[in-house]
């Protein structure tokens, strides 16, 4: 793979390299790291990549890697730069046959989103948004249980992204990620509701199969001086007759990065969070609680969460290896692809374009609700 | 004390007994235990009381009460009755000079609410509604710590109240409790917001020691056939700048009660729930997570938490421990008004007849804003 | 019931009435508080007793409470002073016709213990001793559990009883339980081992059904000055082939009370511990985690929990509800003996004599133990 | 790295490979995966590696690649391999100069450990024995925290590494990891106590940063027909006065694999688990309890726990991560040997050949013992 972005001192990149390191099946072989070229080669040097293979901009890198031997060339480029520089290189890439990784959210604004999500339909590339938290094995367990309909229909759906990093005014002491999170111009229309908000409502529709169809937001800016929203409340309602809440605030004082999700259906509910991501609850009417654990060697567990294991019982996996499951099933794919095979149900299960536009969509339509006296919103992509 | 309810299928009659004999401050002396003359006998000799103090009815139990010497005399009444039959006897009994606790909500509408709070104005008597959750000790620590200041100014409160025991049609199959809470002629104009949403919305009020001023609901009815609402998800802003949310629903499958909130200011955040009374978390942006825990040893909890202790830490007290702290308090208060002693801060720390508009207030607007395509309902008691 | 000891600043007296008083089945009508008669009286009255029943000693009390009447005499005694006053008051008791509620340890020494089991056996009367542990609803369901095989044949057993409160000299600062804790004047021959040693190995007994045959002890004292053991570890067998280990000990500073137990057999394990005493664990070889929970509207639950539960499930019961429990069941037995009725099964299961001296004879042997080179000691009444 | 064992049914060389890879700093180049050459050249194979550099044994790999050039040549191994195939390799390889990750337990007796660990010595090569536990961030933050006093002296130490995998006879289902570990012609003398009471025993001693000196131990063979022990719990002494309870068991159905480790002090104690492995929690005599956290960007944490960190608090971090642990600080000391620099005193916190040696008296101490009617054996390497 090849990397745009993810610099030396950028958390997220580092994140995607070991995620897609760990399992073997990746090499990274190039990179523009920076839209510094300096940057970009130190980068490349403390990463062990030849000085040749480290390019001063994706531009040039895509460029150069197209004219590279098959053997040679990357096979696909991973993107993790802020939001505003995620269309052009992701497009590019596209054009010149590059599958992509693309971080989230999938771009500036919606219509840049439905621009990328053609042109990976039109070329028929593999595309893979880093939704990390679907990654999770007990995420996919939660979702086939639901599917199976093992909670009988759903009635009601709360997901949660508490954070507290951004409680003070963070932007404004040199911290990097807080700097452009907190920029329109770097980050779009949204600040907390599309760097977590997103996430909490792309794990509420791949957890329950279901479309948020209406919502109605209280968005807030808390800390003095910021330009977009710090912190979000919102009303959903789903196109299966479920409803539920979403919050997701960076202003929760003391909070880490805790995302959870219940669900319940008329026969029970479920509920799974990060900070016990190897378990998944379920409670009953009927029933004592039950509690589903991660393991390769849990016969009960559906294959989709087996799939997406490497550890027997009690051998904690955590963010990292959610990340990797993503790297893993989009690699397979991009190799059953490229050897003509159908891949499996199992390695197709990573977030793609639709999910991108779907997120882009929420952020649009969460950010006009916050603003309107009206209380429900539409989320249509129309 | 006097019990009026609280026959012998009652669930909560039992509780306010047992809530009540606890401390061996109160004996219970007589009760009104049905309106079924002869089942109120029954229940009456199966608590031991003599015959001649088990009346067929309220009216008949204060009257005679009432010309009792001052010895034998009850001092109080315990009302326990569903929400239709509180207005009235609590005013008889004020008329006839009884202090009163009270089950909640208040009353079955606002206006008797307001009623009722006068005639607690105008009598000077003790009056006690029996919100039990801001009996626990540790949320009186969370009440103290954030009048302390210790989070800062408050920015977001998230209160919630799950159930499940409402997800099917039981008040279908002679279950006394589902049976009066779903009826509108009985439980008044809401069912879970009044039944528990009021809680929830009380806790929120005591833990911050703010008001809610506006609101925005989302109001449904989940179990087909049903008549008032088994679920509801509410917006809240609160008059320091502070907002919200809080859910109610007895439709979460396979939830028993745990009650919880959360509350962020500028500095931190805590967390109490009742699954886990005893401890209280907080959360903090630069220093371990600290949790506080129940214990009448416990030197750096407050007197207002140890003043509710019964036992040293690790001694877990629960539900009828917080249940008996407000008939304690309402107690220590009656006795001192008795002996024209002025109680002390502790002791006055039981919901009274102001909490009691407010839930009613609550109860009018979140069903009034369930209807409402207006966002925002203002809560105000004009 | 009539109580001896536990003045005013006794904490395990105030526990007993609350747990007595709080089912409105016994009233307080008599005491002997104090062995100082003034204080006695001023305890009495602060409890509002009758001035005429507040006692200056047992013996006066026993005494003069055989000669009331039939209705106005205590049915039974309570006891709850220190170890070296238990053997008495309980013989004076018993052999004067009154049933007995006494506090754990049985007594100061194996031979008093044994000889109180006789008196038991040879008058008939009904003897209850508080090993408060066994009175959760969670533990029941765990013997019951146990015994209906559910586990398979049990394999391991581990109980752990962690204190941190005697991690200083407590006892030379004016706190009187520690005082007499310490001192084997008045503790007997063992501190910890005591205390909470017994309470520890009680409920081992009592979850797997088995008793305890060998034992190999580390028995000390940490705290320099201290006459008495603060801390033991001990190596367990059982009579049904299980093997486990039990440790109890003041000095594990920081930990307050959470005594637990963990069983395992040859198709699964449980798990109980009191910090979250509305929860009994069970873990299989081949099925997801399950919890089963308190609550009187729980239809999985044994009848044994369910009678010893007071709520739905979701507001917790603790320490005083499951003492209580001692207490309830007691006095249906009580009251069936007295009406010539057989109690129920259910009643009788609080712990009587033959757990005392069972009791007795692990504090002999664990002492035993900790001072012998031998690496194991039979346990056995002989 | 090229490694030993670890052919495509192994459990844990897949996990050694994730561990190494995970972090960019190391590549797989060559493998004797196993002592089936065919099996081999498969394993090689689904690993991307060339098929020269796969070989058919340890023997030929070691020979092979010592004749490659420096920048080709594989500039360490790691042996994956059972017991009984751990010295021969590590000799092997250390008298070739290459340096040596090897699994536990060290070796096969406590003879092969003494022997290799001279072979370090007199070599100087570097040397990492992969007690995993140890890698935790949380672990070496408690590790911090007691050598700075934190908890005042030492007074008690718990460890228990509980396994329910071989409550059943598994090892004749075919399942590899039970067949070797069941066997004491590969295993050694000792079954759950090598596999994992070294682990425990190994995270006792890191942790507290003191020595076994004595131990009493009770061990067991549950399963019929088994060879060799599969539970085991053992009284400890420590060389700083501290005593204390070790057991390990791989008979407690329905456990996981979730190593703990609590330890107490004058002051206060503290506590590690791997099930919340992100966490630490402290206990204090006087105070809240705190919970410290994992994360990069936690102020309050040692540089020892943040130089093990790879993401922000609230990413959890797992088994495999605390792997690579080991791997990276390996990784780090050998090129700052190869480079003839000091490593970082953070780099060097690995397990080593001393801790080998201990694992393996350990063994050979605690089965003796099991064995024994003495009451304590002296652990001391002489």
């Amino acid at each position: 793979m090849g990397m745009i972005g993810g610099g030396s001192d950028a958390f997220i990149g580092a994140v995607h390299r070991i995620a897609a390191l760990m399992d073997g099946q990746i090499d990274l072989v190039c990179g523009a790291f920076s839209s510094n070229p300096q940057k970009s080669k130190e980068s490349g040097k403390a990463l062990y990549l030849p000085s040749e293979r480290v390019y001063g901009s994706y531009k040039e890198m895509i460029e150069k890697e197209k004219n590279l031997s098959d053997e040679e060339r990357m096979d696909f480029v991973s993107i993790v730069t802020p939001n505003h520089v995620h269309f052009d290189p992701a497009r590019l890439a596209l054009e010149n046959g590059f599958h992509v990784v693309l971080d989230k959210p999938m771009t500036f604004n919606l219509d840049e989103a439905r621009k990328l999500k053609k042109l990976v339909d039109d070329t028929g590339l593999v595309f893979c948004l880093t939704h990390t938290y679907t990654g999770y094995p007990m995420v996919k367990e939660a979702r086939h249980m639901i599917s199976k309909g093992e909670l009988g229909n759903v009635r009601k759906v709360y997901v949660e992204y508490p954070q507290g990093w951004l409680s003070t005014r963070l932007e404004q002491t040199g911290n990097k990620q807080a700097d452009w999170r907190t920029d329109p111009k770097r980050s779009g229309i949204a600040g907390a509701m599309g760097d977590i908000g997103t996430h909490a409502a792309n794990l509420a529709e791949y957890v329950t199969g279901s479309k948020i169809t209406k919502l109605c937001a209280d968005i807030s800016t808390f800390v003095p001086g910021r330009a977009l929203d710090d912190d979000g409340s919102v009303l959903l309602k789903f196109d299966d007759g479920a409803s539920g809440i979403l919050f997701a605030t960076q202003v929760a004082a003391g909070e880490e990065n805790c995302i959870k999700i219940r669900v319940y259906g008329e026969k029970g509910g479920l509920e799974w969070k990060q900070d016990d991501a190897n378990s998944l609850i379920f409670r009953w009417l009927d029933k004592p609680v039950e509690i589903r654990r991660t393991g390769g060697n849990v016969g009960y567990l559906s294959s989709m969460a087996l799939h997406n294991t490497r550890t027997p019982a009690g051998h904690p996996e955590g963010y990292l290896e959610a990340f990797a499951n993503l790297y893993r099933n989009f690699t397979l794919t991009v190799r059953a692809k490229m050897n003509g095979e159908q891949p499996k149900s199992e390695w197709l299960d990573f977030p793609d374009a639709e999910d991108g536009v779907r997120g882009m969509l929420f952020i649009e339509k969460v950010i006009e609700s916050g603003k309107s006296d009206q209380k429900w919103i539409e989320v249509s992509d129309q």
